[in-house]
């Protein structure tokens, strides 16, 4: 006999297997009966009127039940899984996806399986996808490379799909800086995919996430990658192309980015490179931002000057005055301007302004170029 | 004693030195009083009431007259006076300029000075202008070759300043394609500025035109440059801006294109390149539009997919059937249509339309991609 608390679990655990997702039949049934009734509705193929399409989603695994050897599994390579009944279920994140069009494979997932000591809503609400083409050129490895770190030593979380090429120098790039990074995969999160990246998706769950809405032992198949590539989107803030060719499993990330609402930048490259055609397609028809830096990208992550809620960044202006704090929120993420303006818009007088400047740039926080101050 | 022709001419080569250009005072007492009265009132200080701007800006000049001689420097060197009554004055390019702002300098010029074989109203209703750094990069000139070559085939006139980097490859490969090509100087037509370009600049007044609204035997000058700019500008279909570092004169071009209402395009390169930062900014302020290769350098120039009026390209639907051109006209400059939507803008039934498409794809006007078509 199962406690309360590990019935609820096995009933997540079901229900988390007994359709392909995303499903969003079963995600009403489980808002409408919570997940032990759900689960029992779906077994006893008995479900609430207007419910009956779960019993066609559910016709093929109903009868299995993994469940315990699902939780099991996770358990022994130290792995969870998260619901919404959790603290860390990214809810705010993820509502865009049940608003997102239902026919596109949209949806929220029922549940995520998650490997790692990272919380998953922090990472999600701190997240910024770099993806891009797994054939990367050498240039498009050293700009994820770059924007990794640069986003990684602010504790921004580089969300990406473990994949080869520019995923995984995003990945590497974040570890390498000590920074939060999270894996969401087409697969389950005990599967090393691809097998050239075991080590590296070992490294990841060991002081990041890799996340999965596929139970234990699930393999990655085409459809998976493209629904993989909506949570991607999900739990980011912004999502940033690095490199893509013409037809590019990024251009789906990049639209799936659009369909949720979230910013979409693109990186440029030579017009002479294949892996960045999709980029400067996405620039040209205005589906993305050109992003040239770690600055840009974070504004666009930030697209009215405020770090994202929850964990977030690192602030740079811990140990600020309130002063100072003023003066450092009342210059633009973006751009350089005059004192005036600055004094201004924190509503303090120039001299006070100018001497918490003089102060902010010895400590780095502001630079002076022509006379103009921008934050550094 | 001089011909009427003979003193018209001495009275416009007069008025464009006497004033460093552009004046707009000079240039509405040209209008008002015609060059022959116009010179005379200069020269006798003497002009109707509301003209007095004239007299301060010709008070340095005024009393020099070097008309003969810089009408036969222009002779020796087979170079021209052109003035709005000449047929190849191109009246309609630079009307835009009058009405531009004249305190940014703006202004049409009092007359232009050409050297080459070319029309200058056909060289400027055909003109796309290739701009950038003088400290090109390898791949700006690399990109800036392969669009001056591919914007000369179709008998495009490449537009440029002349200065070395991005200015003479574009010029080279135009001449190489044995295209037209035009290059609009800030000193006289008779000076080699830069000098290592004098073997250049004489092959494009060989072949295209040397143009400048300078007298022969001007110097370049830092705020003739500027002012030369607002000609490559005014005498473009679009402004391509190839390379452009974070302070580049080509800036200014492409601030010229846009004040004038020409089509500004800007092409990316590597965000590691500090000669591609220029473009970059334009493009991410939306200010450019991000051009990758030939075929969307041209689609700026032409917004509304006709080719420009006046001489311009050498169509390269010469030949085609009245219904074949019909069918052209219906796929747009950008992008790849289905035949239904070929038909219904070509007002043509489908069977028609793919009889002429597949003789169209032989001759290589179109293009078929994926069930889609394209122009070639």
């Amino acid at each position: 006999m199962s406690t309360p608390d590990e019935a609820e679990r096995r009933a997540w655990a079901y229900l988390s297997r007994v359709t392909e997702p995303p499903c969003s039949a079963l995600e009403s049934l489980c808002d409408r009966l919570g997940a032990v009734d759900a689960a029992a509705a779906v077994v006893a193929r008995s479900v609430p009127d207007g419910h009956e399409a779960v019993l066609d989603a559910t016709a093929a695994r109903f009868a299995i039940d993994r469940s315990a050897r699902d939780l099991d599994d996770a358990d022994r390579i130290g792995a969870r899984l998260v619901t919404r009944d959790d603290a860390e279920w990214p809810g705010w994140p993820l509502l865009a996806l049940s608003q997102a069009d239902t026919a596109a494979r949209g949806g929220e997932p029922i549940a995520l399986w998650v490997r790692g000591p990272g919380r998953l809503d922090e990472f999600a609400a701190a997240g910024i996808a770099l993806v891009g083409s797994r054939a990367a050129s050498g240039y498009g490895e050293q700009v994820a490379s770059t924007l990794a770190s640069g986003l990684a030593v602010e504790n921004w979380a580089v969300v990406s799909g473990g994949a080869y090429g520019i995923d995984g120098v995003a990945h590497r790039a974040a570890l390498a800086s000590d920074g939060p990074t999270m894996a969401v995969m087409a697969c389950g999160i005990d599967r090393d995919y691809p097998a050239g990246h075991a080590r590296l998706l070992a490294e990841i769950a060991g002081r990041g996430l890799v996340v999965s809405e596929y139970p234990p032992g699930t393999t990655a198949a085409k459809h998976r990658f493209l629904t993989r590539n909506r949570l991607v989107a999900a739990l980011s803030n912004a999502v940033v192309v690095v490199e893509a060719g013409r037809r590019s499993g990024a251009a789906n990330t990049a639209a799936w980015a659009r369909k949720l609402g979230r910013s979409l930048g693109a990186v440029p490259g030579p017009v002479t490179s294949a892996t960045s055609v999709g980029c400067h397609q996405m620039i040209a028809d205005d589906l993305a931002v050109l992003v040239t830096d770690v600055r840009s990208v974070i504004a666009l992550a930030t697209p009215d000057g405020a770090p994202p809620s929850g964990r977030g960044r690192r602030r740079s202006t811990d140990g600020l005055t309130t002063e100072a704090l003023r003066v450092h929120d009342a210059i633009p993420g973006r751009g350089a301007v005059a004192i005036e303006e600055i004094a201004f818009s924190a509503g303090l007088d120039i001299a006070t302004v100018r001497s918490a400047l003089a102060h902010m740039e010895i400590d780095g926080h502001v630079v002076n170029a022509d006379g103009l101050w921008r934050l550094s």
